[in-house]
């Protein structure tokens, strides 16, 4: 019966974790039976130091004024963070570069016509929220890197202006050429509007906070609620980071005083166009004034007015000035040395530069690292010293493209290559779920973390949390794979926070997490992103906090003291079948689509179908999608699945036997498990994207943050480049073996 | 090549429609190449006659004033139309019904908490609308049927008020009971609300037109754009009719004068509590005061508000006092007698009573239908005379719960039983694309009506302007099966017009059809359903009403001359295959949500997901969904198609070798053949709800105007009554054998 075969699988899966204590009963990946004891001590000791109320105070006392790029509050925070980690025992440094950061000069956005109206560009203080009045010191409302430019033209509504929007504009033969495009928020990262823009010939850009986004659609405003009002505006870089991310004027190079810098107009990173984000409250006038067709039903938001596209006849103008001066960013880095490998490097980051105040954004995240520095140094303190050495760090200048954590790894890209184990990141965090991406060769190791930290509300260990939620909300599909699979799935990493240096750049092994979801998380980048606001909405008792410290401090320390490197290659192998058969998949789908519309479009099933009384235009027959040849790549992704599971048996029929291996074969093994995300990069890069190395995980050109898995072939099918398709299958295929050939030789250290 | 068989396909499909007056090189269904031909000779004469300027004139004429049930402009419609089918040739008569109509003389909504506000209940006059004024003869806004009241209570927000969405409000412990809901429209049928609102306790229900629902959202409201603006309210009838439809005190008897009559309060058609429509200016306040839980977001209109459920803080009153009155009804039935069969009846009707001007609804159907009468009159002056009676009726007292048409079928039921063929029903027409609802046993024959209308925008025929809707906008199957199948499919009759006496109490086969889609119609029931309003935004040029003409016009004519009556039975066939598999696919899915949703009881999934700082009650476990013997059903429906079949090829190869049959063998065949749709009934009814008498099509208790396919079983299922279920196999497999000996009988006359 189906019924009681579903309670089996639920009593095999969840078992483990309603018996209590049973996490200990199962030794930690990377430690014998016995050091899996002394490891659970440890950790026991370490969660009993921690206090939510350290990460109170630091919130408020690091939120307390506006601290970005360049701020004397951000300098401030890093001075005062700084003498915090040395207080605990860490050996610290500031670490300084020099970073192109443009502020502006002049913001103007106007309606010419059909009225005149001039946009407000301000966010009003509020009498609930302390710090929102620090006028003096806030960054205005503004997207980095925007070019400078003094633009009129007629405005044209392009919903989130991502690829796609502008087919369906080129349906209804609507052209942005020459005209001035207005986006919301949402779709894909916010630099890929101004771009796509660009590309199809506007002159202008401006971005707002549509109340479908982040408003009224979801919860009350703040102060009532935590969404965003009517004039609150996300600020946000607009970094061009398809070739580089970090300081635009030293690509591949640490950002040091004296270091060579190209010209601004050489720098592939700043905008084509001028683009300001605004609030709702000042494009809804925009927005009412436009005519023409009426916007398709996945393009409205929740305004109170009818989206109509354009163009014009709403005629707008926007001049942007900025200082495009070089700021001083500052990195906090604290050492504690390894004991018995101080050459192993386990990196833990977090920014500490905000849009504004930035109590969310970053130091809900920077206070539960502060929290486990703390917390590690008291252990240190008492006796106890890791195997390997503990980098903490606090990263400035994340906000406008990641420059401290890029500057630092550009710095010391050579020696990080040698040394670096991992790097675990966080941001923003808040009530809620568990969230993580990263590499996979860490999905096991995580998983088992997830299985020791307790949810602070529900007492039960946060990934049966995460299980509940995607039983619950997930699709069939999604439920189905909790069933069925050992451990959760950990998706693949994009962008948008410290960890792409490392991972993507110099093939670091990397996650990236955080908690979230039963917050009201609607000030993202304003000056609302406060201290008030955080303790109402977000994590009001810093409990979720504590869940991140017990998280992150957990796969720190048993990062440092695994007697072998937590590393598994199963997930990663499971996740790459997957990829290969999403691939697979895309392309057929993409084959029928096109086959299917290009049918359509020789039957005149379109020109049938349009309504004559307003403009539509045919789209053009495209190109048949070939049959690519995907078998390098199956074979690749089933010899190295074999391989993964061999290792996995291997290493299990070791702890079986409880023994230990020889100390040199340990330390083969280890540094052949340091280094084996490396071998998932290629010095050549991604095809025009020479920065990015890894070649399993990137940011997407047209996606931004959002993740591409097999980036360089997934893209190239997306952009319909057949031939490029077909090399990189040959590409990756030939990395995945020399991947493979590490894990081999990875699993011959445990014979 | 996939490609290739794609082109072939589309060749074989659309290659007839390609060819200029192909269709007239296959005969038509029940008529030889010769007849066929002759036909086509007499539809082309009828096409010529047909003139839009008369459509315009009658529209402006019946459109002039307010001509609700019970109207003085009502009944001097009435007098006009009769006065014109007499003129045209047509015996005509007005036959009179006295009907329980109640009118508003107390309507108050307020809200008297947290502020108080009172509704306006009015909707404007607009200078850009000529008849919009007329406020001494407008019925008020308000719901026909409500029951009288005066209740105050705290407000709850029920989304559309349907089952599921109390399902919605029980996860978050919210109880309707002693309180007034408020409900948007839409979702289902708006009797349907305030039933269901009863049935949980609610003692008041305030529905609202939401601009998600035909306002903004959509387009630019009226008089900018067509689409309902902020004081528009949509009225109508929230009659109960699970029993039965028509006058509430005449259950299955005529209401002529001095029929027998039950008291108001033994009507099963009166509301249990009472309810008013409110526009969305009038509903705004009320909603903004809503606490309590954010509606989940399936539940969220267009109004720039948060979307709560409360309950309260508002509390609000509503006061109802009705006029309980008897009013006359105006039915104009005019008749053509036929010269060969004049006891074999076409009907085609449209309701002519609106519910305040009612230029779209129903005055568009109702010119289209009159100039199909005055052609057909002319065609009659002109010496052709038709085979078969041809009766065309105006109806009154349709948008009360379709009086007229409803207490004629029950004054004339035996008389209709023997001699009605076919009913063709017309209601609302505009430009756009064809759809039609009705009894299969006529697919086949009205896409061949289809295949020789021409588009009146795209001269194509109407049938490939659909296909094309669907290619466009269809899902995957509804795309895969254009392609595939050789008849468009004819969907199952709900109810909401006047073919619901004739086809689901009295079993005479019907069709109910119309053109719409590239409208902007957002004034549905509303005193800006008017002809200013209809000439800028719905069919400006009246070709749509002329496309209508010609499709009501050849159905009439083709149904009045046939050789042998056109029913074919492959189409309802292949349809009660499907409903078969449906409701198997339905019971399979409700059994594993059921499993599943258990589960997850019993495995606390919900208790682990629940945010706890809000309410949530985990759902109660639910009874197993057992396996249903479906056997009797599939095996019926196997047999019906193969007799289908069978009869689809005697018939042909009668064609093909161009023989008729002998007269005896036609008239019995003819008489075999009007009477079919009759043997889908049963006089018992379906199951608590003996005034439906067809077991294939009946409107849904829980959807209202929504069909429901082979109901008795559907209903039982979704209402998890699985021993009615069991037992309404049995019973609707019987009848489809009852039916499958007629179509046998049927096609022993063919030999």
């Amino acid at each position: 019966m189906r019924c009681t075969a579903l309670f089996a699988i639920f009593i095999f899966l969840f078992f483990p974790f309603f018996a209590s204590g049973v996490s200990e009963d199962k030794p930690l990946l990377g430690f014998t039976q016995k050091q899996s004891g002394e490891q659970f001590s440890l950790e026991n000791k370490f969660d009993g130091l921690l206090n939510a109320g350290n990460l109170r105070d630091w919130m408020k006392r690091l939120s307390s004024r506006p601290h970005h790029t360049g701020s004397p509050h951000g300098k401030d925070n890093a001075l005062y963070m700084s003498e915090l980690f040395k207080s605990w025992g860490y050996e610290t440094q500031i670490e300084e570069f020099k970073v192109l950061f443009p502020t502006p000069k002049t913001r103007i956005v106007e309606m010419l016509e059909p009225e005149k109206f001039i946009a407000d560009l301000a966010e009003p203080e509020l009498k609930e929220d302390a710090t929102s009045g620090q006028q003096q010191e806030q960054l205005p409302t503004y997207n980095a890197y925007s070019i400078d430019g003094d633009v009129t033209g007629e405005l044209v509504y392009v919903n989130y202006g991502v690829p796609k929007d502008y087919e369906e504009l080129k349906l209804r033969g609507i052209d942005v050429k020459g005209r001035i495009v207005i986006a919301r928020y949402g779709g894909a990262w916010r630099g890929v509007k101004p771009k796509v823009a660009a590309e199809h010939g506007a002159i202008g850009c401006i971005i707002y906070s549509d109340p479908r986004g982040d408003g009224y659609f979801y919860g009350d405003v703040y102060p009532k609620g935590g969404f965003r009002s009517d004039s609150s505006v996300q600020r946000g870089s607009v970094m061009d980071f398809t070739e580089h991310d970090g300081d635009p004027l030293t690509p591949f190079t640490g950002a040091t005083e004296n270091a060579t810098r190209i010209k601004r107009e050489d720098s592939p990173n700043i905008t084509k166009i001028p683009v300001l984000p605004v609030s709702y409250k000042d494009a809804l006038p925009l927005l009412k004034a436009l005519g023409g067709h009426v916007a398709p039903e996945t393009w409205r938001g929740n305004l109170p007015i009818t989206y109509h596209i354009g163009p014009g006849p709403s005629k707008v103008r926007i001049k942007l000035e900025f200082n495009w001066d070089l700021a001083p960013i500052y990195n906090v880095i604290a050492k504690m040395k390894g004991s018995r490998h101080p050459d192993q490097w386990i990196i833990r980051g977090n920014h500490h530069d905000g849009w504004v105040n930035g109590a969310t954004d970053p130091v809900s995240g920077m206070v539960a690292l502060l929290e486990e520095a703390r917390a590690i140094g008291e252990l240190a303190r008492g006796g106890w010293k890791p195997k390997r050495t503990i980098v903490f760090a606090a990263w400035d200048g994340e906000e406008q493209g990641l420059l401290g954590s890029t500057e630092w790894v550009e710095t010391h890209r050579d020696e990080l290559q040698q040394k670096a184990v991992a790097y675990i990141n966080s941001d923003s965090n808040s009530r809620g779920f568990f969230y993580a991406e990263g590499s996979q060769t860490l999905e096991k190791f995580l998983n088992q973390v997830l299985r020791d930290v307790e949810d602070p509300q529900k007492k039960v260990p946060v990934s049966q949390r995460m299980r509940a939620y995607l039983l619950v909300e997930g699709d069939p599909a999604a439920r189905r794979e909790v069933r069925e699979r050992e451990d959760l799935r950990l998706p693949a990493a994009g962008s948008g926070s410290d960890f792409t240096p490392f991972l993507q750049h110099a093939g670091i092994a990397s996650l990236t997490m955080g908690y979230g979801g039963e917050d009201e998380y609607g000030q993202y980048h304003s000056i609302y992103d406060s201290f008030d606001h955080y303790v109402r909405f977000m994590d009001p008792k810093f409990e979720y906090g504590i869940a991140l410290a017990k998280t992150g401090g957990r796969c720190v320390l048993r990062l440092a003291d695994a007697e072998i490197l937590p590393f598994e290659f199963t997930g990663l192998a499971d996740n790459i079948n997957s990829y290969t058969k999403e691939l697979l998949e895309l392309t057929n789908q993409m084959r029928e689509e096109t086959e299917m519309k290009n049918t359509m479009i020789r039957e005149k099933i379109f020109d049938t179908y349009f309504d004559p009384t307003r403009t539509f235009v045919v789209p053009e027959i495209q190109d048949t999608v070939p049959h690519l040849n995907f078998a390098p790549l199956q074979n690749a992704a089933a010899r190295l699945e074999k391989s993964a599971k061999e290792y996995q048996k291997e290493y299990a029929e070791l702890m079986k036997n409880g023994k230990t291996l020889p100390v040199p074969k340990t330390q083969k093994l280890n540094s052949i498990l340091m280094l084996s995300e490396r071998s998932l990069t290629r010095k050549e890069g991604l095809p025009g994207r020479r920065w990015f190395t890894h070649q399993i995980y990137a940011p997407g050109v047209y996606t931004g943050y959002a993740a591409k898995s097999l980036p360089a072939i997934r893209e190239a099918i997306e952009q319909r480049k057949w031939q490029l398709a077909e090399e990189q299958i040959q590409v990756i295929s030939q990395t995945l073996e020399k991947f493979r050939d590490q894990v081999e030789e990875a699993g011959t250290q445990l014979d």
